[in-house]
């Protein structure tokens, strides 16, 4: 019988000292001994990569991208040969290869490459051979064979896109937390982690706010249907698994972006502002069309740029955050919250409502406030299950 | 008309730091403005190959030879993307290449890997479109796409390797010293450098204690006739150009190696003596058959090992240093060196001479004095003028 495949990612963190490499390879050795192939993404030690960054900033502020990516590269080949070492040592075989090595073609977007195949043929014949694999991530070879890197997050890609080339069992990411939570613990210390989270809520925590994965990963596995499971390096846990299609389940995460701006202008000029937003690669997060104004939601730091060359038509900016409920919407969501927040005197400036989330715009002083509130409300409390049957009657 | 190629090779030290690659750079751009095409090979930065060997023997004294590869391998990809950034920085189209990317392949022997071929079609390709070409010194891969590394001196060995592959007009060493010396000067200050050294004197320095090149270095420039210039990264001059068979020269250069050790035993048991360096690696420097004795001439270091398996044969083992005269041999120069030493109370242990060079045993406190006697005769002074005709009329 075919042993299951899984493939284990480690980040910086975990991947810090030869100590902290010591406690991964336990947990490959633990995978491996459960009778599963292994295959590891390992990112570059912590640090490394920005004590490479600053060698190149001392050369050129914007050094080449080709060669930065060659710089960039050399971390994750230091970390991964450290592993594949103490896994040896240990006495497992295992063998250590580069992006070019794992034949992980990208295109030619240094600094920010995507990945367009990978030939998976040397690591199935090393996974034939019982060794377990550990591929470097974050990088890859485009056509010509250069050395590119795919941008932030990149280690996170690598693996998810491995797993889904090697049609895995499992992607597991190991982080410094043990699984996807409710909302953002240090915000919410009533947070729970949920155990298993649905590919569209997960997708909608990310998008909105969620750091513990990122987007593009998230939606990779999705559309490759590979299970992912996040979980801490440093503690012995389930952490959580994100897989299958959206339930019935009402709120299951409140996601907060903060710094974001709301830039307003008159009705007319909305067009002509979005276009600015395009042209200047400006991610446009919500449009609104008040009765007064119309207006678009983007983040605070793109704002200087877009007041560069869009300054005269803008009426106001304002720095807002965002809180987003994501599960299934039941119709009074969106009252209960204004009720809600109005008891503490809690404005909410504008709600934007799709079947899988509420996205309020609240003010940046009043967002931790509002995510306990709620969270209260609709997670932790009895109360979500009165409001259920209320929603149906409503519905 | 064919523009000449230079290949350049810059040492740990060279590349030590931001402000050491610009150094180097220059170099690099003032050979490129003086007409030529130019191949560099760096190694990695000062003290990063001692870091990663570091780590690597906190996990395991004795490491996995494949993953030190990958790990060591790193240290020059930081290197060569650096320089590359610089020499893009100031205006000069260069591109950075690994050993794998040069396509240079070696044997399986990893962490000391022996160059087997070089695909030089990229390199030519990126000079035909005017780049500076950047290789990573010391590594390879082997075929099966394994990185490799080729040891001790291994970016020379790349570097002068690389020379006879693209039949490059010129093989230039840039080190911390500015050439080639009739002897180091730390121990003779009137050592001359020497403007153009002979390839078998080269050889013979370089095989008998002499630094500033490795022997193997040497001798496979000599084997492709490559020109071979050693230079100073941190000084404006021309260095010392290795070209050439032996002329009519008389002694140009005194070489010394310490911490060398004599064997002694009975006549009967120097062919098993021998057979047991043989079998241990041991190389035999010089097999000595007195009229009382028999010895063996072996670096100091090796005396422990074998006498490990060869003490009851072993009459005595005796602390030496070695001394050799390089350079035409006149018949007398034996004579007279015994003599001049004399004068000093310095006594020769034993003398092994060849057409090339005269090699003399001394006490390791008394191989300085001598160095200095020798050289202040055969090579500074008048004496030699004398001493020539001498030699012709004696011969």
């Amino acid at each position: 019988m075919k042993k299951p495949l899984i493939v284990q990612k480690f980040g910086g963190t975990s991947m810090g000292s030869i100590e902290t490499i010591h406690i991964v390879a336990e947990h490959i050795i633990k995978a491996k001994n459960d009778g599963n192939q292994v295959v590891v993404v390992v990112s570059a030690m912590s640090g490394e990569t920005n004590r490479l960054v600053a060698l190149a900033q001392q050369i050129d502020s914007v050094p080449t991208a080709r060669e930065l990516d060659v710089l960039l590269s050399a971390g994750e080949q230091v970390s991964m040969a450290l592993l594949a070492m103490t896994l040896n040592k240990l006495g497992f075989a295992a063998r250590s290869l580069t992006g070019a090595q794992a034949n992980i073609v990208t295109d030619n977007l240094h600094n920010d490459a995507t990945i367009k195949n990978i030939d998976t043929r040397t690591i199935i014949e090393l996974l034939e051979q019982d060794q377990i694999v550990i591929v470097a991530g974050f990088q890859g070879v485009n056509e010509n064979g250069d050395i590119t890197t795919l941008g932030r997050g990149g280690s996170d890609t690598s693996a998810v896109t491995l797993a889904g080339a090697l049609k895995a069992d499992e992607c597991q990411i190991f982080t410094d937390v043990d699984g996807v939570y409710s909302c953002d613990p240090r915000v919410v210390p009533n947070a729970q982690k949920l155990d298993v989270v649905d590919f569209p809520s997960m997708e909608e925590m990310a998008r909105k706010g969620a750091k513990v994965l990122h987007l593009p990963c998230v939606q990779y596995a999705w559309d490759n249907a590979v299970p992912l499971r996040v979980l801490s390096t440093f503690d012995v846990n389930e952490g959580s698994l994100i897989k299958g299609e959206q339930g019935t389940k009402p709120v299951c995460g409140i996601a907060i972006q903060r710094d974001m701006a709301l830039i307003t202008i008159e009705h007319e000029a909305l067009s002509n502002l979005q276009k600015h937003c395009q042209m200047l690669g400006i991610e446009v997060w919500s449009v609104i069309e008040d009765t007064e104004w119309a207006g678009v939601v983007i983040k605070l730091d793109a704002c200087a740029k877009l007041k560069l060359v869009f300054s005269d038509k803008i009426r106001n900016s304002e720095h807002v955050s965002l809180l987003t409920t994501v599960g299934l919407q039941a119709p009074s969501l969106v009252d209960r919250s204004f009720a809600l927040l109005a008891e503490h005197d809690i404005n909410i400036h504008y709600v934007s409502t799709t079947s899988q989330s509420s996205m309020l715009m609240l003010s940046p002083e009043s967002v931790n406030s509002a995510a306990n509130i709620l969270h209260e409300a609709f997670i932790t409390s009895d109360e979500l299950l009165d409001f259920q049957p209320r929603q149906v009657s409503l519905g």
